[in-house]
């Protein structure tokens, strides 16, 4: 066997474990029994336990050096041999007593956010929190690398991104969303929005079966994935063939369910699209989470949420919903997109969306590269809420007790959803370059075009290039917020007759 | 570390990986999307490789041969030592690219065999019968063990079992049941059993509502577990706290979902009763497939097959399935005894079943104690089959191609189906002398001291003890046919009158 097989013998190794993991949690949200709890914790461990030291592995390090010598390589190999070297020298910068530690502090964490959530009691969380950003400070520090401290998070979950890339970014963005907002919410006050009629039901079968037609219009092949329920909706690339998405189900209206399923549904369609030849190597597997919120959010608001997806969809709508108003599709799509100053990121339209996140941006970098205690998080939040949002948060749970993540360590993944967002309507903008009118195609209702576009330029390319290179080479122009701005103005500026 | 304790570690390894194929079996069986089969192959014969060159590994070997040497082990170290002694013993006996080859004509066979099975046509599985048999002799070569050949096969199935003990069993059996067989089927005649009524539907989630308050009457944990639906009903202990088993459903009669249910709770109970503490070692895993076999046996059809029974649920029958005739428990427990010479094992009554095993186990016997040539496996059935059922079988497909062992290279297996019937009839004479009148428990509904009188017995003593000896703690008499045969002749004296 040659260096490139034996390492990418040691490579696929890793990677089955963590499909192995990824297998197990999709089966804990959606049909494990509880008493299951225990013993699916203990195996989730011991398989990253596994990988980890597969990874760190002295002989896959020696195999990448030797291969880093070498200059018959392809593209694909490259691309492997980069990843994977990126992956171990970060893993063997962390003593195995500190991952050990730092793993059982977060699982710790995650059970105190969920009561202190729940009773809206910023105190009960706070230690923990104070420990998990105490360690995380502490993992810098082996990963010793350049730039600010903040900036080792960042790179964490969006390679080559630093808060140098995000702090104009972010301003730019604020400074016209800001505007937008304020004049979205004053011609709403004039027009307001139609609502759900109260009293009226959607059964979760025809919510199910509406669903699934949308899904299976975007693309989605129900015989190599499925579509479950789960307490929190998410997308699990299994193995070749076998890619699952889950769903949530209200039963007083039906789009949190719908625009859940095309967003879930997004995410999938990168997973099924993968290249199933590089199955278990990182030239086979998507390459940033903003690249794949990007898909999520281009099916979910920038083909769904439009009046053109609505003329496409409404027969499908009123057959599986004939009790609802006779709403046309104009009406269905406001109401898809109803702006809202609310406090919830998860609920928010694509307005206020970024600025939820640069708000936790902006807390997140003053933990690492400034000096915001953490006793200090909730009013610093409230104060930066009410400055952008301009209204008073009413207590921590809609406020910086809202999500998950801090709990879990996973500090510096938010500004991945706004890349997303960002690369979605640069995607989007290109398409339309090369397409044509890309709202005749949505409401022709055969979407084809736009899968077999998304394709080959970007779920075919795994992680061969860096984020910022795919996007690139997609769209001929290097990521930029521009797109997403001139979409958004544009869309809501109709939407509301600005 | 102490020796036992790092000794510990690899074993629990090595079950970790045997559960996560369990898992991913369970999933494939169940929910699998049908593109993901190749993927999920692939899967499993990787994680079947890790623990294979666990189970091999020198080190393995070198901590057993020290830990062979103390003399303060307890007895549960002493099974978790003799078992993994016997099963590293047994693999490294076995040449790496033998394991893989059979591994893939094993696989190879079973898609013959499904397709054979469909076209009745034996000749198109005969080339791959001939090499898994040719395959299988090379491996009881490289086993080395003493005694016949096909004794090295029916040891892996039940450790210490052989020709020597089997033939006096069976000849002893089939002495007293085709006889019996005679006299019920000349009693049927002149009586012949109620049917369902053509036409009658029984809808699946009332069968999955009955059949679940059964399986919850039996003890089985649904917080700890699930029932699904699968082409072949199965059990899978999955790990602790997490046991699913399988049924299936007939829309013209609830029988077949019912004992199925029966049935796959029997194993299910046996393993969400394992002693958790010792999850992932011999010591906390059933013991054998014959024991397995008489816990389904025991609640399947000395349970479920009794007017005990009926008194018990035909309430709940009634609830769920109110358009079926008004039959009172004695006639729905003459329908649940339907003897018949059919030509298919899993269909089997009580008296047959034992019959079909034996049918298989002398033609195993034949093909490797003796001089069977594979081509003449056919007529050699069927000869057998009209001397000992008196009826002519009309092809393959309900003949020597009805089962899938052979395919699997599961040579050695059918007999203990026989063991689990005969054990199973053992614990019920021995629970009934310790507990009192068992139809008189059985019919109040309340079963909990039946399971409380096994778990202690049985199920918590996972592989503590060899088979045979589980068997005599049990009951306090080695295993013996008596108690079935008298078990077998009461009860249907009874039913039929004789």
């Amino acid at each position: 066997m040659s260096t490139y097989d034996e390492f990418i013998v040691a490579v696929k190794d890793i990677h089955r474990l963590q499909a192995l993991q990824g297998h197990l949690g999709w089966d804990r949200e959606t049909i494990m029994p509880e008493k299951g709890a225990a013993a699916r914790a203990d195996m989730l461990s011991w398989l990253a336990k596994e990988a980890h030291g597969r990874l760190v592995s002295p002989q896959l390090g020696r195999m990448i050096d030797d291969l880093a010598t070498l200059d018959n390589l392809d593209e694909d190999q490259q691309a492997n041999v980069r990843e994977m070297r990126r992956a171990h020298d970060k893993a063997v910068k962390l003593p195995e007593q500190f991952v050990a530690d730092y793993a059982r502090s977060k699982s710790e964490a995650m059970m105190a956010w969920q009561k202190a959530r729940a009773d809206s009691e910023f105190s009960a969380f706070e230690p923990h929190l104070e420990k998990l950003i105490s360690m995380t400070k502490e993992k810098i520090a082996y990963l010793e690398v350049e730039g600010t401290p903040y900036d080792a998070l960042l790179d964490e979950f969006e390679v080559g991104m630093t808060v140098a890339d995000y702090d104009p970014l972010f301003a730019g963005l604020r400074q016209r969303l800001v505007p937008l907002l304020d004049k979205i919410m004053a011609a709403k006050a004039s027009n307001p929005d139609p609502e759900w009629p109260e009293h009226l039901q959607f059964p979760i079968e025809e919510q199910t079966a509406f669903c699934t037609k949308v899904s299976e219009a975007m693309g989605f092949d129900f015989q190599a994935g499925r579509m479950d329920a789960s307490t929190h909706p998410f997308s699990a690339g299994l193995w070749p063939g076998d890619t699952r998405f889950t769903t949530r189900y209200d039963l007083s209206e039906p789009f949190s369910c719908l625009y859940g399923v095309m967003h879930e549904t997004g995410h999938a369609l990168y997973e099924q699209g993968l290249a199933s030849e590089h199955a278990y190597t990182p030239r086979g597997a998507a390459v940033s989470l903003g690249v794949h919120e990007s898909q999520s959010r281009f099916w979910e608001n920038q083909i769904g949420r439009t009046p053109a997806f609505w003329k496409a969809a409404l027969p499908w709508f009123t057959e599986h919903f004939p009790d609802a108003p006779s709403w046309d599709a104009e009406t269905l799509n406001r109401i898809a997109n109803n702006v809202s100053t609310g406090f919830v990121r998860v609920e928010a339209d694509e307005v206020t969306y970024n600025l939820h996140v640069m708000l936790r941006y902006e807390i997140e970098k003053q933990l690492f590269n400034g000096d915001l205690a953490v006793k200090d998080l909730p009013s610093a939040w409230n104060s930066m809420f009410k400055s952008w949002f301009g209204v008073d948060v009413p207590n921590d749970r809609l406020g910086c007790l809202q999500d998950i993540h801090w709990s879990m360590g996973a500090f510096g993944y938010f500004p991945t959803y706004t890349l997303g967002n960002l690369y979605a309507a640069q995607l989007l903008e290109s398409m339309a370059d090369e397409l044509g009118d890309i709202d005749q195609i949505v409401e022709s209702g055969d979407w084809s075009t736009l899968l077999q576009w998304l394709g080959p330029k970007i779920h075919r390319q795994g992680s061969k290039m860096t984020p910022a290179e795919l996007i690139e080479s997609a769209t001929g122009s290097a990521p930029s917020p521009e797109p997403f701005l001139r979409y958004v103005e544009s869309k809501y500026s109709r939407l509301y007759g600005l």
